[in-house]
């Protein structure tokens, strides 16, 4: 199994390594051979290089039969949006270069912690969603710009018909592993792009008659999650809007550290937790690594088909709940394990 | 006072009846000649006469002080999103028309009503936020087209500099009589029109040294819309972000049926519920009027510059929660009245 490793800045390195920790005695517990390919990405490779995704690391990924990524993004970048080289170009440039066309994120409700969400209990305890966001296409990529005198500026959204059909069918395929349920969230009562993914999004519903589908325009969709998380089943939607639901279903369920994510490529595919770099708890040993082990335990899944070795991953992490190993941020008041004593009784 | 009213589809015919009750009242009481122009807009105007916004509609609109707005949307247009002429057609044709660039949401919460949020009570009991929205810019205008085959699709979001200072404004200017908070919303670290908009939002926080500016991406906004919604004071953002967002907002108070709108223009200002046209309950004399009537009280305040007459219908609305005076939706299993007697009530 050859694993490309980007650990990037903040709290990475230091989840990434309790996660390589269930890695190898996994595989030592399974007879694979893991072999693990260090690379840079983020601030520290910019630091490095002057690129925060530098070909090397990309030929690293491409070499590779799974990326596991930690988190980019460092606090000296934040008040300055304009500026040349940033971290988040890394990623963009990751996701367009390995045509990660599908992020995929579990909405997962842990009983132990249904107290931490900001929603009330029973609007939650069934939550179980996933929302699948179109990563490579949309207003990220589409051309951007000035007028001469700088005074005006554009961005292009973007979308052609292969591009949807590729997430759409990957969602359908989804829900028919799920309770075969599809919502489809746009806004075509204004956007032409939105208009465009449902006509093929219409296409393709009568492939699956078993699967019961649903179209939401994208403001509806913000209100849904928050009333009724439970309503969902599987989501799929396009970039931008991806990008505000995905982070919003994410709170509901109290368990954001705890919260994993694949990206799924035409090359290869990327699993990463989804709670970001982190900064302020950089290098105290303290962040919760769970978010990152069970992006391991996808990457088990999806890059490897390997069942057996993701649900174990999943239950040991079930466990350290149970037991209260865990970080401060999920300790409650109890004895809060550090980053690397957890992975170390993980592992 | 010459107020033009639009009522518009589904339950709008309904709860402009109780709001214009309420307005003769106050007319009434402090000696106001108040003039009521109808118009139509809508599914009504598409039936009537082919147009969602008809121009005699408009000149209603220009001819006014203000306008007092219902809903509109009807099901039979809402499972297809390519009918050439739909009723959200005419909201957009009224709002581009009437310049009306800023769509201004309070979050009201009700001490009553707290149980209905889905949010936790201790997370909103201080909540008292404003969502400025700009209405006539970004995306939803932009030039949207698809190529010859009709495979590939786009939407342009544009904006300018002037368009962008003149919300930016507004919103500091709001909260120069408020806590003193702005929060702008954008995407600059992806999008050039965000980029445009912290460039000229960088500017204007150096004219109001008494304000805390913050700067937010969106996704980031979603979330702490629910994790710590006091933390807001004025929030201002584009078109599309703030479509989704607002809406977000409207649902963690628990009072949906209750939230009123301002949206302020170059040629007049519209004042309307945000619930929208309830078509299941339409006709039926259970919609609750008090969106509307709260409405009725913004223009009071905003257009025609009348505070006490503004107030009173506050204190009137307030005075009904308290005794129970309520619509079925927040009667909670005590007696429900009907739309009408709330509206007689209030008046
Ligand atoms: C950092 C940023 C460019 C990125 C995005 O908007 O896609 C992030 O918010 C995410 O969701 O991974
Ligand atoms: C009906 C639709 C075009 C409209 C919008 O997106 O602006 C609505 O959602 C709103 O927020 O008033």
């Amino acid at each position: 199994l050859n694993i490309a490793v980007l650990a990037g800045d903040g709290i990475g390195p230091e989840v990434i390594e309790q996660a390589l920790k269930v890695v190898n005695a996994i595989g030592k517990k399974y007879n694979h051979e893991i072999n693990l390919t260090h690379a840079l990405t983020g601030a520290v490779a910019i630091d490095a290089t002057g690129n925060p995704y530098p070909d090397e690391t990309h030929e690293v990924c491409m070499q590779a039969d799974a990326v596991l990524f930690g988190a980019i993004g460092h606090p000296r970048f934040d008040n300055d949006p304009s500026a040349k080289v940033r971290p988040e170009q890394g990623l963009l440039a990751m996701r367009k270069k390995l045509g990660l066309y599908a992020n995929i994120r579990p909405t997962l409700v842990f009983p132990s912690l249904l107290h931490k969400s900001p929603l009330r209990r029973e609007l939650i305890e069934n939550a179980d969603f996933v929302c699948i966001r179109e990563l490579t296409g949309g207003i990220y990529f589409g051309d951007k710009g000035r007028n001469e005198t700088r005074d005006k500026a554009w961005d292009v959204c973007e979308y052609t018909k292969p591009e949807v059909d590729r997430i759409v069918r990957l969602a359908y395929e989804y829900a028919m592993k799920r309770r075969k349920k599809v919502c489809i969230v746009d806004k075509a009562n204004v956007l032409e792009t939105s208009r465009l993914w449902r006509e093929v999004a219409q296409g393709i519903e009568k492939e699956y008659p078993e699967v019961e589908t649903e179209y939401l325009f994208v403001d509806a969709a913000a209100m849904r999650i928050i009333q009724w998380p439970e309503g969902f089943d599987v989501m799929v939607t396009e970039n931008m809007f991806g990008d505000i639901l995905t982070d919003e279903a994410s709170v509901i369920s109290g368990s954001m550290g705890l919260m994993p994510s694949a990206s799924i490529g035409t090359h290869t595919s990327v699993f990463e937790p989804i709670h970001g770099s982190y900064p302020q708890a950089a290098g105290k040993n303290i962040a919760n690594p769970l978010g990152t082990v069970l992006s391991a335990a996808m990457m088990f899944e999806y890059a490897f088909k390997l069942m057996d070795e993701a649900n174990e991953i999943k239950d040991i992490v079930n466990k350290s709940l149970a037991e209260g190993v865990v970080t401060v941020d999920i300790a409650d008041g109890g004895k809060a394990f550090s980053t690397s004593e957890v992975g170390d009784w993980l592992a």
